[in-house]
């Protein structure tokens, strides 16, 4: 019954991921191609972080609602650029009810269309203005090779979709949601990010502006985050959004558009998981303490439970998202190495000697092995493992920075970028020319991620081509 | 700017309820023919509503996963009655990045199949049971004619899928999934309901017992809100759904599902609706308070804002989901009629004299005009908002309890049958053939809705055919 061992990370990072994701109960496969079935420990981490995410929004005013799955194709023929990025992509139905369709529908891939159909007949003032609107759920979007979250050809996600009186207006509510978007990656998953505009070969189908989140892997690769969009009046002209202003002149709205993905798994997966498993960050973790009672006898079981049920009940009673490990078919063993692969950040062990002491031993999942073990008393338990999450949560994004900032460089010249991002990001200054984007990507397979908002004072020179360059941007190998 | 009236309830329910659906901001017509757009207004409620059932089901060990939105057309043919209703019913994606499939795919209409697929992978040994399984989302049922909410193609709801190791424990399963149903008509939607199996030709294709709940609208006409499904092994033996029992021979599963869907929205707006409008019970209402401040001058606005902002403060504070309308371009009146139309509970009025006495208006929403109005003190009014909060809900019930009874007659003979479920539910001794009950719906279009799981103690004899009875059910006709 004892499971294999995972490859290690350095072995064979790929395999690892996907030997992970099966092994820690977070997902499947499922019998449609590039689909996956997300299972409930992977549902319950996803939950935690739409439910953050989702209360956020509500702060700020944003509201949820639902539109249709199904989005007639003509739709997406109305702006030219969205329908050339997804035509390729789309999922279509083409018979219901048993007959052939007069007008053929896509399982939607993303909503703007949809929305921004429905956005047309809703809004007429500027005192319908803004319009916040949020909607969860999955998108479809063609794909043959699985990467369970990371590549699936149905996702789960949130999209924003926002409609404004003024560009100024939309670019700020572009920008708060970065904001949010970093809050959420820094506090809760414990992920660093850089946020900033992508370029304009990166930008979304449609979009005037595309922002990012990108974080850094283990494997020093980037994955793109999250994505907040501004449309300018793109998608409120090829949908007829308009609305009367103050002086009873009809405008065109101005949109946005936004969302994080179940991706966001597969990043926290590849920066926090360790050659054990899965490594959760507290405030994300579906079950943030496991309690582990240990004994070899019916004698031994009765005292060891008496204290690990009364234990239970006081975790419990101070919030703490809790499981009682105690299955009788497996060894002690056993159920460390399975709680660590499925990244219990504490585990609670209760043996005969404890009862005798008062005391537990608690195991940090971020710590393996004797560094992370310490032996506390049963008074004031709650207390101890609440800020023992606290310290867990603030180390893992600690060493994620550190990491993370350790691999990143600036280049001395050209040939030096094109060493860097074989193994880590580079950071250097960019003309902003497609040209020179180009030749990084074929030179390395390196891309643009962003232009981090936050830039030195002084301006440069482009790292390919020399010329003056205002602004800095990241290069890197991306997921 | 002052919206049109609604037709009376009595005049045309039909149109009254279309109506209704689109005045009070709950949901709109979508350009794909037979679907609908949950407006945010419609969506909050749909939130509250599926918020208290999904807490219910994770006290009693349910867990929320997700499971894909296609599914192989060849898996429905895997249960002979699940393919023969369903297949007339789908959405079929024929095309996928551009190229034609090799196995078509249907849009989800419902997922016993595809989960059932994944059961057979994931439940090896006694010990992988119960598998208690919630997805929330939507699924799709080709339709033409569109009612919002009653009758769309595309709907929204939680589908529960359990997998057993024993009969008895999977039928306890359906029965207290169709308590938790019950439980939460009565307590949160404030809607009385009957509870039992439906006849044999009502079922669910594939289901060996449907259960449902049955509700009363104001037109007498009968809602099923719910219904719970036992399978026994059919789907089991479809998917090859096995486990080793304790003697490690080979079982087949016994397995479950259930569904609410915003359907329920339906109910709620039909049994509680009046001639102004939505009367939402205030344990699910988005806004359960609306203060509106009435003044005439700026001298007046002052005074009474300056209460308002007070007020709102300290009711937001006691936990009551809250509106101020300030708005400066409509007449209180207006806004009066408007969130009797959203069927917000309470009115919060605040005007110059209220300021001066330290009182408000309060008005009730389930009891228009003077009847429903009380002036009372601002101290203490967080606590009288909320008692009255609390008085709505349970006066809400109990009239459409009364009404309920009111409307359902014992029919003494076949005659009488007849003429009483033209205006009205019959309860009646059937002998449970689909002969009779097919009799019955030729002629009078009602059709047999459950057997209650509370019956008289004594037996009688068949209200159509004069055969022995052991129970009685409901005739009505239905949505």
């Amino acid at each position: 019954m004892a499971e294999e061992k995972l490859p290690t990370r350095a072995e064979d990072f790929a395999e690892w991921y996907n030997q992970l994701v099966i092994k820690a109960d977070l997902a499947d496969y499922a019998p449609v191609r590039g689909c996956m079935v997300v299972k409930p420990y992977g549902w319950a981490l996803w939950e935690n972080i739409t439910s953050w995410l989702d209360a956020e929004f509500k702060k700020t005013g944003h509201v949820n609602a639902a539109f249709p799955t199904l989005i007639p194709l003509s739709f997406f023929e109305k702006e030219k650029e969205h329908v050339e990025g997804f035509s390729p992509q789309l999922a279509v139905v083409t018979h219901g009810g048993g007959e052939e369709l007069e007008e053929k529908l896509a399982v939607r891939p993303t909503s703007e269309t949809i929305i921004g159909y429905m956005y047309s007949k809703w809004i007429k003032s500027w005192r319908d203005l803004p319009v916040l609107i949020v909607q969860w759920g999955s998108v479809l979007r063609w794909e043959i090779r699985t990467k369970l979250f990371l590549r699936t050809a149905e996702f789960y996600w949130h999209e924003g979709h926002t409609a404004h009186a003024s560009a100024d207006e939309a670019m700020e509510e572009m920008y708060r949601i970065l904001d949010t978007y970093e809050e959420f990656c820094l506090n809760e998953a414990a992920i660093p990010v850089f946020k900033g505009p992508k370029s304009e070969s990166e930008k979304f189908p449609g979009a005037q502006i595309t922002t990012s989140i990108e974080a850094m892997m283990w494997d020093k690769r980037a994955l793109q985050s999250g994505t907040s969009h501004y449309f300018g009046q793109n998608f409120a002209k090829a949908f007829d959004i308009k609305y009367l202003d103050r002086n009873n002149a009809l405008q065109y709205c101005e949109t946005t558009s936004w969302a994080i993905s179940s991706r966001i798994i597969g990043a926290i997966i590849m920066v926090h998981g360790d050659d054990q498993g899965l490594v959760l960050p507290p405030r994300l973790a579906p079950i943030q303490a496991v309690i582990v009672p240990i004994y070899r006898n019916e004698a031994e079981k009765a005292k060891v439970m008496e204290v690990a049920d009364r234990v239970f009940q006081e975790l419990k009673d101070a919030g703490i998202r809790l499981k009682m490990d105690d299955r009788d078919n497996v060894s002690s063993g056993f159920k460390f190495n399975d709680w660590e692969m499925r990244g219990v950040p504490v585990r609670v062990e209760i043996g005969p000697k404890d009862v005798e002491k008062g005391s537990v031993a608690l195991a940090r999942r971020d710590r393996p092995g004797r560094e992370g073990k310490s032996f506390v008393s049963q008074d004031g338990l709650a207390a101890t493992v609440n800020s023992l999450l606290a310290e867990i949560q603030t180390s893992l994004l600690q060493r994620a920075t550190e990491y993370r900032d350790a691999n990143i460089h600036e280049p001395k010249d050209y040939e030096d970028l094109k060493r860097i991002v074989q193994d880590g990001w580079a950071f250097a200054y960019w003309c902003e020319s497609t040209e020179c984007e180009t030749k990084v990507k074929e030179d390395t397979k390196a891309t643009t991620r962003n232009i981090p908002v936050n830039q030195p004072d002084q301006e440069g020179m482009c790292i390919v081509c020399g010329r003056p360059s205002k602004r800095k941007v990241y290069f890197a190998r991306a997921y």
